[in-house]
C-alpha cells in the first residue's frame, strides 16, 4: 500500500468544489513587522540614498565598504564568470539564452497608423522603457535561469539600460548567477538586495540611476517593497508558490507523472502539485511510483512537506470534467499528460502555460523551451499573462486629426461634453468648428 | 497686465528642474480613516455578501430595498433610457460609440504559433477574460463616455460577461449612461457603489457574479477596495488627477491654447495644464486669452484653482527642450500645437497620448476620435499604457514538444537543473531521454 501521505480525492464527491477551494486557498498574511521595517528601509533610502543603502547592506549582508561605488560589479567580472564555467555549463547556458531570446522576438509588439478618408490619421506607437531593474535574489534561491527570462524580453524590447540588483551575504557571489548576466547584456550589477535595493532602483539614488520599472522575485522584503513603489515605477507582479497540475488519461508512465510532480513540490513547502486522472489504476500506480522515488531525491523533505500540505491526486469522471476543474484552478503550469493532447488545448481558458503531451515536461519549459518561466499564480491566470517582450514596451495613441476631420468630430463631442456638464471641453472642440 | 494667477517659468533659469519637479509631485495621501472604512466593507461583503452589500446601499444611498434582486436594473429599462435621449445625442453617443469601436478592434492580440524542425510547436494563445466589472461613479463624475470607453474595448476582446455597477444615490439615474450600457451591450447593471461594490465584484455574492477584472474609475474609497481587492482579480490602475502638457511654437491661436488648459483644470482642482512655448510674445497672449475667456465660463471657480495651484505657462529655449521637458513629464496627454507638429512625434518617448497639430484637440479624442480616453496619469507613462482591449486578453504559453526535442532540449534542461540543485527537475527532464 502507497505510504507518502498526499490527498485523494474523487471529484464526483458531493463536496468536491469546496474542497479543492479549501485546496487552493492560499493567504499571503500581511506581516506587520515586515510592513513596518519596510516603510522605514525606503524612507531611509529616499532622503539619505547612497548613504542608507550601503549602512543596510553593512548590516543585513556584511558587507563593509566605504562607498556605493564598492558595491558595483565591473562588467568584467561578469564576463570571467562565464568564462570561468565548465564548458558544458556554458554552452547550456547560451543554447538556453538564445531560444528564450528567439521565442521573445515574437513577442514584440510593433507600432501602427491608419488614415481615414478626411485625413486623420490614428495610430499607436510602441516603446521600449528606458530604464528596468531586475531584483536576483541571492543565497539558495539565485538562479540564473530567473537572469535569463527577466533581462531577455527586456533586452528584445529594446530597453535602453538594464541594472541588475544581487545580494551577495558575506561576499558570496553565485557564478552562474554573474554569468548569466553576461550573456543577457545586463549593463551594470550592483550587490545590494532587500528592500534597500528594491528603493534605490525606485527612488535613484547618487550612484543608482531610477528605473522605471522592476521585474524579478524575491522575499516578504522584497514583494512589500515593491508593492509600495508601485505607481513611482511600475511592477511585474508580486507572485505567490509555485504550481502545477497535471491531466493524464492513463497514458504514459506513472514515473514521469511522479517525478513531474516532484519537480514542483521541491521548490519550497508551499509549492503545489495536482494530478486529475480519469484512471483510478493509474492514480495507483503514480502514488505507488512517489513511494518508490521519493526516498531518492536529495530534496526529499521538502517534496514530502508540499505533497502532504498541498498535494492531491484526484480521480475525475472524464476529461471534460478534468477541464472543468482545470478552468476553476486556472493553474500557473498545466501538463496535458495525454494520448491525444493536442485535441484538448481548446478546453483549457485559464493556464499560464500549457504543456502537451508526454514530452513536453515543465522542467524544459523552466530552462530552456522558450516561453518565460514567469507565470500567473494563484488563480491570477484568469486575468494575467506569462512576463514577455510585451511588458517591456508601452503604447501610446496618435491622434493625427485634419481640419475636415475636426470638423465633423467637433460636432460629436460638443453635444457629449455637453452632455456631461464639461463646457470647457464643449468650447475647446468648438472653437476649431469653421460653420 | 493679465491677471489670471498661474505660473510664468523660464526653462533657461538655474533652479528649473527642481521647480518643475514640485509642479509635478502629487502625492495621493493615504488615509487611515478611508483605508479602515474599506477594509471593514470588504470583510462584510465577503461574508455576508448581498446582505452587506443591501445595507450599505440602505446607509451611503439612502436606497431601503428588500433584497439585491431590486437593485439590478432590467435591460428594458437601459434600452427606454437611451430610446427617451433627444435625437442629436443619441446618434452622437453612436458615432462615439462606433469609432471607439472601429479603433480597439486594430488591437485585438491574435494568437500564433510555430514549429522547429524536430517537430516542437511553440506559440502564445490569446483569449478574453470570462467576466468584467465595470464601475462607474454616480452624481457629477457619472460620464457615459467612461462607459463608452471601458465597456467597448471589453466588448471587441470578446469578454464572456460584462457588469456594471452604478450607484444612484437618492434612487437618481443618469440616463446618459444608461443608455451608454444599452449602445455598448453591458450585460446586467446594477445600482450600487463605493467599496461594497467593489467587494461584491471581487467575490461574488449570492446574486453578484464574481468577476476577474475589475475596471473603471471611482472616488478614494472605490480606489482603495480596488487596491485591496488587487490579486484576487485584476484591476485597471488607480488614476491620479488628470494632465495635459501643450508644446506650442507660437503658431495658432491664444484662444485655443487658453480652453484646452481650460478643459483640463475644469475636471477638478487637482488637474493640471502646462504650456511649453518657444514664444514669449505667445505666451503673454495665452495669458491675455485665459484672463479675456475664464469669466465666461461655468466652471470658473474649479479651472481658476487648478490653473493657480498645478498650472504653468513655460518658456522654453527650443523645441527640442520642449521635448526633453515632456518626456521627464511623461504627460498623460500631450498636444503638439506646432506648425510642423509631425516631425516631432519621433522626440517624444513618453506620453499615454499625441494629439498632432492645432486640430487635434484633446476633447475630440476624449469622447469620440476611436483611441481610449483612459491614460496613464502621473508619468505613469514612462511603463504604462492606455487601457485597450489588450487589457481585457490575456496570454498562455503553448509548449508542444516533440520526442526529438525533448532529448535535444532535455539534456540541456537537465545541465541547468543541476546548476541550480533542483535535482527533480533535472530527473523529470533526463527520464524522458531515450539514450
Amino acid at each position: 500500500m502507497s505510504q507518502t501521505p498526499i490527498r485523494r480525492l474523487d471529484a464526483r464527491a458531493p463536496e468536491f468544489m469546496s474542497t479543492l477551494d479549501a485546496l487552493l486557498a492560499f493567504a499571503s498574511e500581511a506581516d506587520e513587522r515586515i510592513d513596518a521595517a519596510v516603510s522605514e528601509i525606503l524612507r531611509a533610502v529616499r532622503s539619505t540614498g547612497d548613504v542608507a543603502v550601503v549602512e543596510y547592506t553593512r548590516r543585513f549582508d556584511g558587507l563593509d565598504v566605504a562607498s556605493m561605488a564598492q558595491l558595483e560589479l565591473p562588467q568584467a567580472e561578469l564576463h570571467s564568470a562565464l568564462d570561468s564555467l565548465p564548458l558544458v555549463q556554458r554552452e547550456a547556458l547560451m543554447v538556453a539564452a538564445e531560444r528564450v531570446r528567439a521565442y521573445h522576438e515574437r513577442q514584440k509588439l510593433e507600432s501602427w497608423e491608419f488614415a481615414e478618408a478626411d485625413g486623420t490619421r490614428l495610430g499607436q506607437k510602441v516603446t521600449a522603457l528606458d530604464r528596468v531593474g531586475l531584483y536576483v535574489p541571492g543565497g539558495r534561491a539565485s538562479y540564473p535561469s530567473s537572469v535569463l527570462m527577466n533581462a531577455i524580453p527586456a533586452k528584445v524590447a529594446g530597453v535602453g539600460e538594464l541594472i541588475m540588483v544581487v545580494p551577495t551575504p558575506g561576499g558570496e557571489k553565485n557564478a552562474l548567477v554573474l554569468a548569466a548576466a553576461a550573456i543577457t547584456g545586463v549593463d551594470r550589477v550592483f550587490t545590494i538586495g532587500g528592500a534597500q535595493a528594491v528603493g534605490a532602483l525606485a527612488y535613484g539614488t547618487q550612484t543608482i540611476p531610477q528605473v522605471d520599472k522592476i521585474v524579478g522575485p524575491g522575499n516578504a522584503y522584497v514583494a512589500e517593497a515593491k508593492r509600495r513603489v508601485f505607481g513611482t515605477v511600475g511592477i511585474d507582479m508580486v507572485a505567490g508558490p509555485s504550481e502545477v497540475l497535471i491531466i493524464s488519461d492513463g497514458s504514459g508512465h506513472a514515473e514521469w507523472v511522479a517525478m513531474d510532480m516532484f519537480a514542483q513540490a521541491e521548490h519550497d513547502e508551499l509549492a503545489q502539485s495536482i494530478l486529475l486522472c480519469t484512471d483510478a489504476g493509474f492514480i495507483d500506480a503514480v502514488h505507488a511510483a512517489i513511494d518508490r522515488l521519493l526516498p531518492t531525491m536529495p530534496r526529499r523533505e521538502t517534496i514530502a512537506k508540499s505533497l502532504a500540505n498541498r498535494g492531491a491526486l484526484i480521480h475525475v469522471d472524464s476529461l471534460e470534467q478534468a477541464c472543468t476543474i482545470a478552468n476553476r484552478i486556472a493553474p500557473e503550469h498545466l501538463e496535458l499528460a495525454l494520448e491525444d493532447a493536442e485535441a484538448w488545448i481548446d478546453h483549457i481558458r485559464h493556464a499560464g502555460a500549457i504543456f502537451v503531451g508526454h514530452w513536453a515536461v515543465e522542467a524544459l519549459g523552466d530552462y530552456c523551451a522558450g516561453p518565460n518561466h514567469v507565470l500567473p499564480t494563484m488563480r491570477s491566470a484568469r486575468f494575467s499573462s506569462p512576463l514577455g517582450t510585451y511588458d517591456f514596451q508601452k503604447r501610446t495613441s496618435i491622434i493625427n486629426i485634419s481640419q475636415a476631420g475636426a470638423q465633423h468630430l467637433g460636432k460629436v463631442a460638443s453635444i457629449l461634453a455637453h452632455g456631461e456638464g464639461l463646457q470647457a471641453h464643449a468650447r475647446s472642440a468648438e472653437m476649431r468648428l469653421k460653420d
